[in-house]
């Protein structure tokens, strides 16, 4: 295939997904969850077709020399496959965003004005080796009423392809608009910067992945991309901590999972409180295996942390290394986390209520917390329901992408023929 | 200058920004108003210094041989001046978004996790002749508790740079942080490109002015842009239509400000009532000196309406003349205006309910009218109290721009220890 061709196969897809979105708006919330129920139920009717293809890809990864850790990611075992369709069931039972009032206004002239959530259009979602990503993306932007382009990674290309045609067959039973989910079949990854240049088709596009991938969509993007760099999360041990808080959040903050982008990378420390606190901290390292990088006055009283370099305060680790900084007053530590962290995730553990609303207020992060796990940030930890995934952007969605980040909103005016004086 | 020092003195620009907005996010509500009400006064009591800086400008754009057109823009009369005065405490007397919590919710592990507004950090304008719009847009980033930086229009440096200092005085009386308003002050070029692309630095970018400025500032930006391209408004006179209300309703939409982003540029006619409104259209646009740029259809009906061409359906045309299609259905209409549109400000006019509704839905428009004019497109008539333009983006903030778009969210969350099992 040549690149004339795939610019134009790219071209009419975005095309069919931009009529898809037309068709899609006129959908009821009732209509939208019985085409997921008719997802979820196609997928189980396919699952020994779609588990096939999976353990093709499997095959094929292993012999192209994927690493296990790859490997794993690439792999569904009859667990992740239900809770693929669990997933799809779940948010079909969500409460359905699209059409709510934000508010309703009569104004002096007599119009009536009302502000109401719409689907953006259509999204483009890019991801890596996860083929449930297929299903878990298709069905929030369905959900939403939005048309959805998926690309997945090419060695899950088999994968994908088999949930994508059991979504589509499912879909189309229960009414979905032709084109409402598609997926882009080709491996040739050209069409990456294609479909991010579709502009006046696709209206946002999600890569979902490490952050090369992202940096690569965003380089090359000229349509808006709702993205998650990285999570560099702090927690700041303030001069009235209480010392048991602190070490329990820490070794849950570091410890729980810590290859997410919500576990912490770096511990601020008050100067007051380190000389009670760093010993009980080098105790429960030790115990689980947390190796400390530890700024010089950190390591004067725990001579055995290793010595921090100054690519630790910008490290997202994401396994069991931890950078360590102590700091001489609240402010330093605010302008620390300011300076080197990701604006995810940042908590702050005192009894001193004055510090924690000073922290809360000026630490400049999408999720902040007083005496809480960083690890909270998430989207049905917040009661969101479901998320696409965490952004890092500050405009449109930051935090956590649920289904109201789907969808935008639309002014409707209702008049009796008022003109403007 | 070198481009070399160009670069340094922005990127110091951001910089100062950065930690302006650093300080912003401590200002009280009441302290905001303060600030605005003292730039307010210090800009009265800098009225001759100013208007005598705006008459060296118009002199410098006279004598460099600027339209009538742009000299007025440039113009500072007494009259705008108080107008602008006026605005500026019409926005200290508005209700402060920022802090206002959007939900709060106890999770089933007792955290408590509130969503509440915060500013976006530094925002950029980047704007073209109008020195008034230093004051109007300034204030708005000011009362939204974001650091401003300023980039205005060559020919009007002298104005804006007296303005700028004005308000940078009152703020500074009133407890404004250092550099929370800044303005460019060199007139080099390039200073918009190394503006725009001061990643981590600035949150987003505001341009203000003609299509051209807005593409290439978008061609250039590597942050976010808050963008209006085009008004493109379109009626649909509807099978249903009264004729009385529709003539009344385009009368108002294309002369009232036929400049203006929100007036009709095209109108679509059913074809059930075109023999009984078009020679109502016709007389009313002789009367009005209105163009009328009509297709085959309607110029069977009206042979003196000059013949469409195929740029007619996707002119902006900013004037007394207006595109007029004949339609078979409101499919047909829905379909051409979701093309050929703007995605800005689109009406239908009927008596008919059901149609109403459809044309809503189906309109994928920041604002849609039934039997009222495109002109009520606009913060003010919107209830939002200002605005700062109006976005033709779906994404973060669509149609017109308020305070509460000039503002983010963040998830604060407050626990008692808890970590994530």
């Amino acid at each position: 295939m040549t690149n004339y061709d795939l610019a134009r196969d790219i071209h009419q897809i975005g095309q069919r997904a931009l009529q898809a979105s037309r068709a899609m708006v006129t959908l009821t919330p009732r209509r939208k969850k019985a085409i997921l129920e008719a997802m979820a139920t196609e997928l189980k009717a396919n699952r020994d077709a779609i588990l096939a293809a999976n353990a093709i890809d499997v095959t094929n990864g292993k012999s192209n020399g994927l690493s296990d850790a790859m490997v794993d990611r690439l792999t569904l075992t009859n667990a992740r496959f239900d809770a693929m369709v669990d997933g799809v069931r779940q948010v079909a039972a969500l409460p359905d965003p699209v059409g709510k009032r934000i508010w309703r206004r009569q104004r002096p002239s007599g119009i009536v004005i009302e502000k109401r959530r719409v689907p953006l259009g259509v999204i483009a979602i890019i991801f890596e080796s996860r083929p449930n990503v297929t299903a878990d993306a298709a069905v929030l932007c369905i959900k939403t009423a939005n048309a959805v382009i998926l690309r997945g990674g090419k060695e899950a290309i088999n994968s994908n392809r088999a949930i994508a045609d059991a979504l589509a067959a499912g879909g189309a039973k229960a009414g979905l608009p032709a084109d409402g989910v598609q997926l882009i079949a080709t491996t040739d990854r050209n069409a990456v910067k294609e479909l991010v240049q579709l502009e006046g088709m696709v209206d946002v596009v999600i890569p979902r992945g490490g952050e090369s991938l992202i940096r690569a969509v965003v380089e090359q993007a000229r349509i808006p991309v709702l993205k998650h760099y990285k999570g560099i999360c702090h927690i700041y041990v303030d001069a009235a901590a209480d010392i048991d808080m602190a070490l329990n959040i820490i070794e849950n903050a570091k410890c729980q999972r810590p290859g997410t982008c919500n576990a912490v990378e770096t511990l601020l420390v008050h100067r007051d409180i380190a000389e009670a606190f760093l010993p009980r901290l080098a105790t429960m390292a030790a115990k689980k295996g947390i190796i400390v990088h530890a700024d010089p006055v950190a390591r004067q009283i725990i001579p055995d942390f290793t010595a921090a370099v100054d690519a630790d305060w910008d490290a997202e680790y994401l396994d069991l290394n931890l950078a360590l900084k102590v700091v001489d007053s609240l402010d330093t530590a605010i302008n620390h986390i300011n300076r080197h962290g990701s604006q995810h995730s940042d908590a702050i553990v005192t009894a001193d209520t004055k510090a924690a609303n000073r922290f809360l207020n000026e630490v400049d992060s999408s999720s902040v917390y007083h005496n809480a796990s960083t690890r909270f940030t998430d989207g049905g930890e917040f009661g969101m329901g479901a998320e696409m995934g965490i952004s890092t952007d500050k405009l449109h969605a930051r935090g956590p992408v649920g289904l109201e980040e789907l969808t935008t909103y639309k002014y409707r005016i209702s008049g009796t023929g008022q003109v403007r004086s």
